[in-house]
Order: C-alpha cells, then structure tokens, then sequence
C-alpha cells in the first residue's frame, strides 16, 4: 500500500513541480462533489492518499457547512492525527462535530505529547471529556504534563524515553532493546543516565549499530550533547535545536533527573509557529490570527492595532497643526511633507526589522550594540543625504524654489538619522525592558519619523520662508 | 570531557534562565581580553566550552580587527565546522585569514554536503584551492553535487546514504550495518531501494533494533515517507520536512535511482533561513543583510527599496498637487489627510501580511481565496466604519465642520475596504506572476492606500467644501 502511494507521490511531483506538497485545488473539488452527492465510499478513496496534514489544511480550507457534512459523511474513518495537525482556531468546533465514539478512537490512538497538545486549548468540559476516553496510564502522563506551564519544554516532551545505565556496553543495550515491549514509535539516541537518573550522554542508534557488543556505550556518546531544564521555554528550545542541530534532547526536572524527551520534529513545528508569530506581530496583527477566523475575530485582532496606529496618527497631525500658518502660505509644504514623513517612515521600518530579527536570533548583543547603532547612524546618514540631493533637485525641478529645496533635504537627512537610530534603540530598548520588540517597535518608530519628519520640514520652513 | 561540559552547560541555564543559549557578553570580553594580552593558551581554554555554532556567532559578532588578531592567536585549533556555521558575509574574509594548512585541515574534517556549502559562496580561485586540499573521493563527490542547481535538493542532500535491498531480512541489515567500515556519522533509517535502485520504503533504526532477526524490512517500513526529486527547490523540501514530520528522506535523480539522503536538522536550517528572508523581503531590506555588513554594503541593500518608495510617494505627492486649490481654502485637509492615508497603509499591511503567510505555507489556494478576500472586504468595512465615526468626532471636536467630518468618515471607508482588497489581492495576484509576493506587496498595497486615501478625502472635500 504505502508503495504504490508513494509512486503516485513522486509521480505527481514531476508532474506538478513546486506546488507538488500541497493540496491541489483539484482534489480539494473532487472531495467537495463526493460530499455534495454524499458519495462515501468515494470520499474514503480520494482521502485515502492525504497525509493527515493535508486532511487539516483541506478542513480548514473549506468552509464551516462543508466542514461539517464532511466530518460527519467521512466518520470514523477520521484520525486522531488529524486532530493535533488542525488549526487551534477550528478544532473545537471539528472535536464537537465527532461523533463520541469516533472521537475516543482518535484521541486513543494518540502520543500523549499530542494528547497535550490537543487539551491546551479546550475548555475543562472538554477536557475531560477526553481524558476520561483514555486509559489509567496514559490519563496519569497527560495529567502530569498539563501541570507544568504552557509553552514550556514539559508540555513539548514525550515522556516515554529509552535510556541505558551508564556502565552498560553495546551488547547490553541490544538485549535490552530487543527485550523490551512497547518502545516509542520513533527514537533516535539512548539516553545514558547515572544512578540518579541524572543524562550524561545521548548515543545514536547507529553508533550503536556498528559498534562491537563489548564496546562501552560511554565511548560512544555524542559531542554535541543539550540537557533542557522542564520549565525553559518552548522557543528557547527551538532555537537550541536550530543551533546545535540536536534531534533529540533529554529534559530534566529541578533535580535534574530525566523526565523526557524532545525530538527535533516538535521543535521544527515550534519554530515554524515562532517566526509565524513574529511577522504577524511586527505587522500588528494579532499572533494569533488565522486564515479560518471569522470577520468578528479577525476584526477584533486588528482593530486594536488600527485604534494604536489612529493615536500617533493623531499625534503626528497635532504636530502638522502647529504650522497651519506657513502650510496656508505655502501650499506645496502640504505636497511635499508626505515624502518626507513615508521615507523616515520606510527606512525606521528597514532598521526596526534588521534589529528585531537579530535579537530574537540572539545575533544583536551587548557586545555589538554600540556598532550596530553607529552602523545604523552611518546607513542613515548616507542614504539621507542622497535622497537629500534626490529630493532637493525634485522640488526644484517641481517648484522651483532653492530655499524650499534646502529645506526637503535638511529634513529629509534628520529624519533618516533619527530613523536608523530609532529603529535599532527602540527594540534594544523594549527587549531590555522585556517587553516584545517585534509587538511594539513598529508603532513607536513610526510615530517618532512621523513626528520628526513632519516637525523638522514644516519647522525649518517656517524659519526660512516666513 | 563532554560530560563535564554539558554539566557547565546545565548549571549555566539553570543560573541565567532565558538567556542560557547564546554566547554571554562576559565570555566575550574575557575572550577578547586574552586576545588583546596575546594569552594563547587561555584563548583556547576559553573556547573550548563553545560549539561551534557559538564560535561562528562569536566571530561574527566583535568587529575585523579582533577577529583577524583572534582567528590568528587561535591558529589551528579552528574547527571546520566553524566555517560551516559562519555567516556567508564574513565567510570569504575568515577564509582569507586562515593559514592555508589551518583551512585545508578544517576543511578536511568537514562531511560533503557542508563543503559543498561552503563552496558555493565564493569565488573560483578560492573554489579550486578547497578543493585541492580534498581527498579525490571526495572531491568527486563534492563537484558532482555543484552541477546540481543552486538552493535545489541536490546541494542540500548527504551522498553517504545506508540502504539496503528490498527482499533483505533484519538479520541481514544488522550484519551488514556491523561489517561495513565508514557509516554516515547520523543517520535515522536505513533506505529499502528495489533492484533499479529506486528507494520504495524507510525503516526506522529503532524499529530494526525492536524487531527479530528474520522479521522482513519490508514490513517494517514507516508511515510517511516522501522521496525528493534532486533538482527541487530546497525551500520546499523545508516545507515538506514540517508538513509531513520527515526525519530523512531519499533523493532521487531524474530516472528515481536514490543518489542521497536529506535529514530534518539541515532541513530545520533552511526553513529557518526562509523565515528570514520572508521577514527581511516584508520590510524592504535586502534578504542578504546580515548584522556584519559594512556600512557601505548596507546602504547598497537598503537604498533601492528607499528610491522605489521615493517614487510612490512622490506619486501620492501628486495627487496632493491636484488639489493646492481646496488646501490653500481649508488648511485642516493638510493637517488630517495624512491619517487617512496611515490608517489606509496599516490596514493594507495587516492584509498583505496574512495573506504573504498564508501563501508560503499554503494555506491560501484557489479553494479558499474568494471566501477570504470577501472576509477582508467585510474586515474592511468594519474597521472602516468604526474610524469613521471615531474620526469624524474626533474632526468635529477638533475643527467643528460637521461637513469635514463626514467627509474624512467617507474617505476613511473607502480607504479601510481598498486596503483589505488590495492586501489580498496584490499578493496572490504576485504570486500568480510567479513575482515572489513577499518582495513587492509592500510597495503596491502602500502605493494603492496612500493615493486612494489622499484622493477619496481631498477629492470629497473639493466636491463638498467649494
């Protein structure tokens, strides 16, 4: 079965090229029409191909009536997998669409990290509803994992870990692992452990493979070697993981014994989700928006950021205000101050992104602050005073006024410093004060080159034409 | 050895909390310090705790001078991987400083596909004395690897693969893993290829060691499995790896023979770097910037992006001109037009930006893209109408024309709806013209807020107030 699968597969990506990964618009159509006639059994087979991640994009694709009569014509058929690919922002209403029965199956069939993982987000009712379907063992590991803090390396681990003592040899840890039922579905390094069940090595399985039975595991441990305290935060562990290029990691609890196991294939996921919510959030969008929220939350999302961004847009007009005389002398500053605002405006945000991205990859530190800010200074003095000659030169050719033409450029080389500046210091600023520079760098920096730029244009005019 | 450093690396997170991972500022300075004094032997002493992706991050982060007197003082202790791990903007420079036995050693140590990526950045003089230095198996390998394209699987991939034939029992695979000299230094699952070569199945190490010796591979192979043709772009191999959990995954050349094998923790690494150019590219900087560029290499960067937003503003500008008239009447335009063209921008970007996401993780197809851009005409309205009276108030209060006020709620609508269409538009319609949508949305969707937000309030205040 999974052979001819993967023909189709691989058949399909030289056909398709690029787009070969993702849902084709075409079957998503032919699965729609099965359910449209209620055609079951035709449903079944063209689901039949679909990765279980797949199965969640097409869920949260469609929309909620084909949701629905889809999940309820499919039935138990549905897979727990399934569940822990899906969107948060649609999974509870996918859970309470499940018949029980077929909803006990899928949790079931589960890992309990992805047990976790599906509970976070569901109201207690839920909860329990799901924990009771599971069995004594499992329930107590889930409950157990649920009692350390969201985000945190314990929600993200496995808890089922194959270890080795670590005065075994190769033979031993061989007879073990033969001997023992049940071993986790994937693993890829014993983890050695002193009498305190304290990790002091990890060895990969194919070290061991080809190593001599008399061999002793400690001779085998790898150099790169990560332990991860339950309580560390889940993008710190991402970012260890990408660093360190681990695949897996053993945590430990504050006595540093082994409680678990993160595999690298969870951190992927983490760190996906991660920079996901960076962008959304250096774009003042809610972190947590997602394509298949409804208008009343995507508005909700939004607006805050809009009724900000209308604050220093505020701001900025009260500072235009102050020159109302010299603007309704000289009209073409009203045609002009835009410029010089959007450009202050453009290059903060150049300076602000550069910045923000370098801390959270830990590249912008103490040791390089002070460069990186005189860099910046450097870069905005340089492109200011080109787009001062640039500008100058435009609004003499437009206006033809010299003075009017000096003044775009002063202002226009003060606002490009005061950008360059403001958008490395403000996210400096914010991470110290531990606030997230990636929420709230954008809306500061852009008030300041909107205030500046509009404040150093209309000022200098009014000093030199009035 | 290892085993006492991780220790100093645990006790390390557990004392400094978040910030365990990265390289701290007072290693840094007692580094630099040893430098400065010329103190060899506590130079090594110091880096001798450091992976060397701390190295790398170390080198990149103190400035030329200290680098080229560290590299120098560290002579041939320096690691390959180091280079591996090195930002491609220093790379060339840390080349250079190299003693060219000190380069050719570190180079030696390295596993093929991490010399050819070192490779590809630099230049052909460099190119051919790397590859000098190689031993001629490898140097085979490693030019083979260079005809494929560039950012394709092929670059990506290791050519050491473990497979084995389809019909072989475990017994077989296990002895054969024992009697073969030069394994992969990681590898995960051996790859079942059927007499043409062609990969039809992976079994997991950890299943292999589970089971008995006369269980047939064939049975044993894993759920998931995705074969790579060599000439796929590596961004979606990335893609694949986090869709679909892959830990390896075969590649096959044009006739589907397996000719290497590709692991999560390279892919983790490219996703990581696409994350970073999808950020970069969002705000207008150029997806090559590094914090280690000079001054001059950044203003080469930032200042294309700079003039095309010259262009539209001057653009907007234009528009302004066409009403001096109404301006040089009613000063309270200039001062409150700039907000409707803010509020219009904000809007606008939030769009862009959910819809550039959703278009790199393919949540956004022509399944879905009718039903959002109705959602973000709807989001539009919405957010528009709750500014417009908000500003129309505000407008009132502050100028008392009951007439402006209703003038800049009208063009606030109208701003806030083409800002919601536009933000989804321009960016599938990009991504249509296969123009990467990250790159230019930016620009049209701020260029279609601002002259449609100066032109709906400027163009109603005209037809209401004269």
């Amino acid at each position: 079965m999974t052979e001819e699968n993967d023909q189709v597969v691989l058949d399909e990506e030289h056909k398709d090229g690029d787009d070969a990964y993702s849902l084709q618009p075409k079957n998503v159509a032919a699965i729609l029409y099965a359910v449209d006639i209620g055609d079951r059994e035709r449903l079944v087979e063209l689901m039949e191909p679909l990765h279980p991640a797949d199965i969640a994009d097409l869920l949260e694709q469609i929309n909620a009536f084909d949701r629905m009569r889809l999940i309820k014509l499919y039935d138990k058929e549905f897979d727990g997998d399934i569940l822990s690919e899906l969107d948060e922002s649609i999974r509870e209403e996918v859970i309470h669409a499940l018949h029980p029965a077929v909803l006990a199956d899928a949790v079931r069939e589960l890992e309990s990290d992805d047990v976790v993982d599906l509970l976070e987000d569901l109201d207690q009712a839920q909860q329990e509803a799901i924990l009771e379907v599971l069995d004594n063992q499992d329930r107590v590991a889930v409950e157990k994992s649920l009692t350390y803090p969201e985000y945190s390396a314990g929600r993200l681990m496995q808890r089922e870990v194959v270890m080795a003592p670590e005065h075994w040899n190769v033979g031993e840890a061989i007879d073990y692992l033969r001997s023992t039922e049940g071993l986790p579905e994937q693993f890829y390094h014993i983890v050695l452990v002193d009498p305190k069940l304290r990790p002091i090595g990890n060895v990969a399985l194919g070290r061991l493979m080809a190593s001599r039975r008399e061999i002793l595991l400690r001779s085998l441990i790898s150099d790169t070697f990560h332990v991860i305290p339950v309580t560390r935060d889940e993008g710190e562990v991402a970012y260890a993981f990408n660093q360190y290029h681990l695949i897996s990691a053993p945590v430990v609890d504050e006595n540093e014994r082994l409680v678990g196991v993160i595999t690298i294939d969870d951190a992927m996921a983490v760190l996906d989700e991660e920079h996901e919510e960076d962008i959304l959030r250096l774009a003042g969008v809610g972190e947590e928006s997602r394509l298949s929220d409804s208008v009343l939350e995507t508005v909700r999302q939004r607006l805050p950021w809009l009724a900000v961004n209308l604050l220093t847009a505020v701001l900025a007009s009260l500072v235009i205000a102050q020159f109302e005389g010299v603007i309704a002398q000289v009209v073409a500053l009203a045609v002009l101050m835009p410029i010089v605002a959007s450009m202050g405006g453009n290059a903060g945000t150049q300076s602000l992104t550069v910045a923000v991205r370098a801390l959270a990859t830990k590249d912008l530190t103490g040791s390089n602050v002070w460069r990186i800010i005189r860099r910046e200074a450097a870069v905005g003095l340089v492109n200011g005073a080109t787009f001062a000659v640039v500008m100058g030169a435009l609004e003499f050719v437009w206006f033809g006024s010299v003075m009017l033409g000096v003044v775009i450029a002063a202002a226009m080389i003060i606002n490009l410093l005061v950008a360059g500046l403001a958008g490395i210091a403000i996210p400096v600023i914010l991470e110290r004060l531990k606030v997230d520079p990636a929420l709230a760098s954008g809306t500061f920096v852009t008030t300041v080159t909107d205030v500046v730029g509009f404040f150093a244009f209309l000022g200098l005019a009014s000093l030199v034409l009035l």
